[in-house]
């Protein structure tokens, strides 16, 4: 297991490496720096799973020219405070934050502002979106379409429907800001590998097997689906989610989602929705600050359950991790590091690590 | 338990009954009307939980003046897309249905419209609202703020959020709209109310003991906690839904919730957002349905777990019970109805059941 092992690299370090190899992927010097931005806040705030471990497959993506390195994405429609950006295939981290900017602009124009995506590719960790309205003093949301099927309508046994994540981030004034960014299964998918791999038995809330009933075979699991949140509310959280993603920009949906993983033919034509609400429209926007700030003080103040030393709001455990890794390095398993020094022989870039 | 047996009402019997009973409890025609549209729908649609058997309250709070029966609301602040709106302390549903109109007329000038209301009561079903967006081919969401407070912080013991519920619907061409309408908690308190009266266990998923431990035993449960949907998921859900309602309209939060059953001498001040999304700023609306339809037919075409007859998506049950029940009568629980009769000998108000 000395894959394993933690290892640490410095915040700028990393950040420079990943940008090199995005850079040999063929993306232009801008586009680098937004890509690898994504990926390395993802890892700074301990979202992992998001971040530096997805350079491989992104980059395969772009020297496969399934994601097109080139392509700038291009606002096709703007009606009012809404419009819709075509993503020509462009890396989802950059078509992402061009969205996520255009419907800031919209809200600071008409107090809200909403913006359908097409033709896009997975763009990450969906807080990183959401929390660029946050200095704007606005509300951010966004949902995007999972790459891969593992959900079940509810009843049914077929993966029929992705993870479907999305983000809202809602500023404090002293306190770190609520940040939501889940998806809609019990626990993520990479929990039944690992409990495979490690040939351990699972909890049966995580999982329905092919047969559609709950499962502590986590090989079993891994061959049927993941167990949404709330039974039938996690699916209406995932189907809707996915509606609103796809529908408004004509991307992909259901089985025309191209895996990010498994199909290297086929653009993955991702649809994702931004929402920015501008808080002064409505409201002193520090009058509103400080109350979400009370709000947090009330969390934080409930009576704890024992064995709870804290207890946190959405977002600041990840704001907490940022900070630290901010300052001391990001914490990787070695294997990671490994796979990115690997990447970066193949493509003439200097590792870092 | 003659209480429970099941009695059959013509809709337009109880719509004229329930409108009269609002009108003797101070309403004027207009708004007796919306409001009694608001619960005649929800049970209608199945959602006995917030349809007729709410009269009563709803009375008693128009009658101690708590709900102010000659209150309406007001435009206090209009940006662009956006608006605040002033309940002044009207019924919930009367407010509701304004603010959404509001935020439709908003997106058929912007594209989006996001409305933000302080000052209201209780609203009933959120649905009622998002699916006021359909007929206009607009996607309609909103989320309150609930008015129990009975889900802890995740990790905390002390109940001091409520059950906030959202709901988004989205028109299909053919097919029934996909209307999702949730509140965080696993199961509807209800449930445990119901079990600790028929001295029935429950599941440990549904509820937490005051320790903040799973229990199966209802009657510890009630003195506990909700457990939210997907743990700390519903816990950030619940949270950023409340904040979302409450704080652009400063309106009540937390411990300043006015709860519905227990508190007779402040008004509520309950808060609401409303956001309609005009499908035609982004794509043809026929277009958009259309594929709307194809993904609920790939829903329904999943292969079934065994002992399911039929998968649906979100709120085609409660638009397959609408159609029936509005045909044939609504149903309900003798004792629901008996409570009416006794409350309209109570007001001099004819009863018609």
């Amino acid at each position: 297991m000395s894959g394993y092992q933690k290892v640490k690299i410095p915040c700028q370090d990393l950040t420079e490496w990943v940008n090199e190899l995005f850079m040999a992927a063929g993306l232009d010097a801008a586009d680098a720096a937004l890509s690898t931005d994504n990926l390395v806040t993802a890892d700074l705030r301990g979202v992992y799973s998001h971040g530096c471990m997805r350079v491989p497959i992104y980059v395969k993506r772009l020297r496969l020219n399934v994601t097109d390195p080139k392509a700038k994405p291009e606002v096709v429609r703007s009606v009012g405070a809404t419009a819709v950006m075509q993503g020509n295939n462009a890396m989802g981290q950059v078509v992402g934050v061009h969205a996520m900017k255009l419907a800031i602009d919209k809200a600071k124009d008409y107090g809200v502002g909403f913006v359908s995506v097409g033709g896009s590719n997975h763009y990450g960790a969906a807080a990183h979106f959401s929390m660029m309205a946050l200095p704007e003093n606005m509300i951010g949301s966004t949902g995007t379409i999972g790459a891969t099927l593992i959900m079940a309508p509810w009843g049914g046994i077929e993966p029929l429907l992705g993870n479907n994540p999305f983000s809202t981030a809602i500023p404090a004034l002293h306190k770190d800001p609520v940040v939501l960014d889940m998806a809609q299964s019990v626990v993520a998918r990479g929990k039944v590998v690992m409990a495979m791999k490690t040939k351990q038995p699972i909890p049966k809330s995580w999982a329905l097997a092919a047969d559609g009933t709950p499962t502590t075979d986590a090989e079993k699991a891994y061959w049927g689906t993941m167990r949404p949140v709330g039974d039938h509310k996690g699916y209406g959280l995932t189907l809707v989610t996915g509606l609103l993603s796809a529908m408004l920009s004509n991307s992909s949906f259901g089985r025309d989602v191209t895996d990010l993983y498994e199909e290297f033919t086929k653009a993955q034509n991702v649809g994702h929705y931004m929402q920015a609400v501008n808080i002064a429209a409505f409201i002193d926007p520090d009058e509103f600050k400080a109350r979400v700030d009370e709000a947090i003080d009330l969390m934080h103040s409930s009576k704890k359950a024992a064995g709870v030393e804290e207890i946190f709001v959405p977002g600041e455990l990840e704001a907490r991790a940022e900070r630290k890794q901010r300052a001391e390095g990001v914490e990787y398993p070695e294997a990671v590091m490994q796979e990115l020094v690997a990447l970066s022989a193949e493509l003439g870039v200097k590792a870092r690590f």
